[in-house]
This record gives structure tokens, C-alpha cells and sequence, in this order.
């Protein structure tokens, strides 16, 4: 069963193309090294100084997988250096 | 640029199997008519009563174009009935 997460994520104002920077570092490992992540994207939502990011995964053991690697503590790290508050993260099962 | 949408809705308890078919349909619906929507899924949130449309389009016109079909409108509208209060709907671009 396909596992979906949407983060939705505030970043402190003035500090978007730091944050953005690693997003797109965090994107772009896990593109080259989850083979269980179908999707990963991070986005710019309308609000201001709101990102989301977009996952899907094969199933829960590619969620654990995901978590437990080095890119994900990394960025998520440097990334949390950013944010104002905590992200708030959906955790989902795909019907269709 | 991809035009992302993450659209959050309340069921009202015990109208969730009601509320998953149309959902279904319409999801059916998009994929089947919709060549410039990229991914178009309905997800169970972990918590109760918590669904989530997970959505990505080519561009902006790949947006409105699915917003006026005619399986959007009548879709929307069934599922209209078994909604608890307003779908909450972040619109967005992706950065990567």
C-alpha cells in the first residue's frame, strides 16, 4: 500500500532562499538514492513563507527507509535552522 | 512550472465509504480525461475523518482546465454532502 506525507512547513521571514537551498539538496538526494520514494517535491505555497513538501512512498518499510538515512537527518537539520515551528506532517494511505 | 495542490477534507462520521467512492470517481475521472494533470490521488489521513487530495499539473492552464470539467463539478458536489466545513486547499509551485 502506497504511503503518502504532505509537511507543510513556516520559515522565518528573510530566510527562504536558505531554506530553499537545502530543500533542494534533500529533493535531489533522495531522487538519486530511495528507489521506494515515488515522489518527492518540495513547493513554494501562495501563502508567504509557506513550503510544503509532496511524498510518496512504495510502502511503510520506504518510509522508514527515508528516515533513516544520512541526507534525511542531514537537510532536515540544517533545514530546521529555518523554520518557525514546528512542521506539521500528514501521514496518509493512498486509496486511489 | 508545476502547479501543486494539497486539498484537506473533513468527513462527517460515518459517511466515509460514501465519501470514498466519488472520491474514487474521480480520481478515475482525471487520469483517465486529463493529460496535462500528473498526479491526481485521494488519501486516508491516519487521522479520523481526514482525507487529502494530493494533485500536480503541468502548468497553470493544466489547473483551470480541470477545474472546469464537467467530473470536477459533479464530484465536487457529491462530495460536498459528506463534508464536516470547507475543504482546506494550499496552492502551490514546485520548486523541484
Amino acid at each position: 500500500m502506497i504511503h503518502s506525507i504532505v509537511a507543510t512547513i513556516k520559515v522565518k521571514a528573510g530566510q527562504e532562499a536558505q531554506f530553499e537551498a537545502v530543500a533542494r539538496k534533500l529533493v535531489a538526494a533522495v531522487n538519486a538514492n530511495e528507489s521506494g520514494c515515488l515522489l518527492y517535491t518540495i513547493n513554494r505555497g501562495d501563502d508567504p513563507q509557506t513550503y510544503v513538501f509532496m511524498e510518496r512512498y512504495r510502502d511503510e518499510d520506504a518510509v522508514k527507509a527515508h528516515r533513516a538515512t544520512e541526507h534525511f537527518r542531514t537537510c532536515g537539520n540544517a533545514m530546521g535552522a529555518h523554520m518557525d515551528g514546528a512542521p506539521v506532517v500528514l501521514r496518509m494511505k493512498e486509496l486511489a
